[in-house]
């Protein structure tokens, strides 16, 4: 296999004909659906070259398998993250709860320099970015991205996981028609 | 391009190296940082041959784009539905409320006849079974097909909505660590 073969492989674009794209639902009634959907949330960072370290929320994240351990997440091509995620072998995927709501910001506010404060990360031997506030968070190596539409699906190999040994006191967070919530005390119904 | 070159586009394994493998996360450290992770709720629904209806209850749906609209679900190879769900071109992707916890359980039981009740469920014109208490659903072409360890990552393009005109006043449901939640009221933080 040559190797632009095996990138071949492992990067892939989804092409719809016109006549497939003509029978979509208009954006806005799609947004309108997921306004429905609540979503954890996590910020992921990355570092391709150690000199341009990107963090960015997304509210995209779920788990696909566990033997072996695999994760999805997309990004929009309108993010400013975009460009180094693309040329980014290895991601950090920090789990987020209502603690962390300032590094959710942090990282889905555009035009600031998400990385300003020194003291509120550190890099890891392997070169990408962790926010130091957030106790749990998972590192694995991008093996495949699916180009659909306007952002880019992203299946991570998990090969590191920092959980601390006992659970942490903080509401999880969620995001919902636009607005963060925290799942409250009492919220469990069966 | 022939009709199995085509196929191949749209259905790809994600294969990794013996020693990918052996550096993976174990799969009970992969499991616990996603309990940390809640996630909307939704019944993806399917009828290949329109004798065969499947349901199954995911937590892993995001919106991936919005223009061509698009969105993102996986399907563990353990769930009763996957055969029929690998033989479907098209789903209907039901958006759950609180008030549909029902539904939410109905798609997450095992052994059970999800379609036994007759009265809950009606076929659409292009055959995919609905519930009919969810007013809220999507329906699309599943356009690419991802294996990925013991899951397959399902991309739709999604060609028609159901959506009430008013916001109906049901509380979002989310699934968080083994248990469902409502987000409740005074739930939002800033």
């Amino acid at each position: 296999m040559t190797s632009s073969t095996a990138e071949a492989l492992r990067h892939h674009p989804i092409r719809l004909s016109d006549e497939e794209r003509t029978g979509s639902v208009d954006a806005e009634t799609f947004k309108s659906a997921f306004r429905l959907h609540p979503a954890g949330v996590a910020v992921v960072t990355a570092d391709p070259t150690g000199d341009e370290p990107v963090a960015m929320t997304v509210s995209s994240l779920a788990s696909v398998s566990t033997e072996p351990p695999m994760l999805v997440f997309s990004v929009s091509a309108l993010s400013s993250s975009a460009p180094a995620l693309e040329r980014s072998d290895t991601v950090v995927v920090h789990m987020l709860g209502a603690d962390h709501l300032g590094i959710a910001k942090l990282g889905a506010t555009s035009g600031i320099d998400r990385f300003a404060d020194r003291d509120a990360w550190r890099r890891l031997p392997t070169g990408e970015p962790v926010f130091t506030e957030v106790y749990s968070w998972l590192r694995g190596e991008i093996v495949f991205r699916l180009e659909a539409g306007n952002s880019t699906i992203c299946i991570v190999h998990v090969v590191e996981a920092h959980l601390p040994e006992v659970a942490p006191d903080t509401a999880p967070l969620v995001y919902h028609a636009r607005t963060w919530h925290r799942l409250g005390e009492g919220s469990t119904i069966d």
